[in-house]
């Protein structure tokens, strides 16, 4: 008799869960960050497909597609008619990205009712990504939270080369935190934390976290958004947990990888936060064999294996 | 310009170290669980030169074969030739895997002075792995401990299956406790707590090492060997710093893989471990660059690339 098919991942219960959240919000960014810089475009009906899979397998945010500009972000060029494809499940967000007004006014066009900005810790990342100085991006923000809010409209705002920048290195903390604060007082109701180059570590994490909560900043209005590329994504997003965070961004079968990082190594998978949350008797609402099936499914469908650690395991 | 060379991993020391070590023992064992499971085997020089590579890159306690019998691990049969063959650095220690009596004789007749034993803390995998009762295995290893001390000569306490069995499922905490204390109450100076098919999550470790030092055993005796089947060694590793451990068992490049587990992924890669400390300002002796070099050489000699995170995104 071979080893029985383990009823995993167990359910421990820390004896002391000291500051861990009952419940987390899985933000799954896989068909926006995690398709945004494949090689080849992914087919709009393989998009719906994923979408609908994901939202089957019981994730309640699905950040759906980006309104850049397609001379940018080729890859997702198809987003009105993403939009108009879908067929929203009851109960599930599909936030999109929205990089400025002439992106709002498309999503608007397009009946979006959920979006977020997208803007940068550092100088250099803000001239290179946003073509806008540091100071400048807000400005350029301003009116499409301000219209977005004053539609009723959620905005989130996600804060870019939170821990390092790949041309200025490590990103003082209190940049970071004078940044995030700008985008929530212009009435983003949530600033997700993006190590967008993967060179977080735990220490890191903390003094951020301390930082912005010494603020004024309440943990509630925090998310957390980590990249794999040097094992530390789930180590990360764990010490956010312990500090009360309970949006954690993640991507199915860790979809994605940033061009700006060394290696294709992409975002948390999903399923290994499920794993984790599972271990610590956090609610998520995730059912992680419907959520691998998918991801073994997407990965057929562009040629590559996951690196998730967790499909690896339970497709093998 | 591109984004230039990044002098990474940041060194960002936590605000509140809370529990954290200055100093972490770095226990690599790429050589012996490494090389272990291996299909091919891997040549004497090749295990040699590794071995070189890993003591040049500072790594301080090295793992370095198996003297259990060629019939079980024929991949490490030749570990006589290969003791006799390495240049000991100074400094370094180079521990080897006895199983019984017989195996003692053979380390001995090699002049070893640093051993560790494999314990099962299920009674399965006491069967299956050591073809003895869960109690019986306690007799077994009594005489090779009693004559190993009474050389002077150091003995580690593997404890194996720690978290889950493939076969039991959880193993309950207070059993895994009892039979650690059973090695330790034998002379053993060190128990390494292993999570062999990768199923344990942050709050069962910190539930296992609470047990353990309320059991009166102290973080000092305690060493944690994580694999990353599901994701969670590096996230499980942090959690046993934050509880005092300062031993923890790695492997160059996450070389390995338990044939009980159900996919191939092996042992914490030291590389994602070191890149971890360094970020928190913890002491461990390892130079990065030259450690990813042999990984990267090693991958070659094995012919397929290593599953460490980091190796991947400094040699890409």
């Amino acid at each position: 008799m071979g080893p029985r098919e383990l009823s995993l991942p167990m359910r421990v219960v820390p004896p002391d869960p000291a500051g861990l959240p009952a419940e987390v919000t899985i933000w799954e960014v896989g068909a926006r960050d995690g398709l945004q810089n494949e090689g080849e475009t992914v087919p709009l009906d393989v998009k719906l497909e994923f979408l609908g899979r994901l939202a089957d397998a019981g994730l309640a945010v699905l950040e759906a597609t980006s309104f850049v500009h397609p001379k940018w972000v080729p890859q997702l060029a198809d987003a009105a008619e993403l939009i108009d494809g879908l067929d929203q499940a009851p109960g599930v967000r599909y936030p999109v990205l929205v990089p400025n007004e002439r992106g709002l006014d498309r999503a608007l066009d397009a009946k979006v009712r959920d979006i977020a900005i997208f803007a940068a810790a550092s100088e250099t990342f803000a001239r290179r990504n946003l073509n806008s100085g540091f100071d400048e991006q807000f400005a350029m923000f301003e009116p499409v939270v301000g219209r977005a809010v004053g539609e009723g409209i959620a905005v989130r705002g996600y804060l870019s080369m939170c821990f390092g920048d790949p041309w200025e290195g490590p990103v003082p903390v209190e940049q970071v935190v004078a940044a995030g604060k700008r985008l929530l007082e212009m009435g983003c109701h949530q600033l997700s934390l993006g190590d967008t180059i993967g060179v977080a570590t735990p220490g890191h994490v903390e003094a951020l976290l301390r930082a912005f909560v010494a603020s004024g900043v309440g943990v509630d209005e925090l998310a957390v958004h980590f990249h794999d590329t040097y094992g530390q994504a789930l180590t990360n997003t764990a010490t956010a947990l312990r500090h009360g965070v309970s949006t954690v961004d993640s991507s199915a079968g860790g979809l994605g990888g940033c061009p700006y990082a060394k290696s294709a190594t992409g975002n948390l998978a999903t399923e290994d936060l499920v794993w984790m949350l599972d271990g610590l008797g956090i609610q998520h609402g995730v059912d992680l064999d419907k959520l691998v099936d998918t991801s073994v499914w997407m990965a057929e469908r562009l040629g590559r294996p996951s690196p998730s650690r967790v499909v690896k395991a339970l497709s093998s």
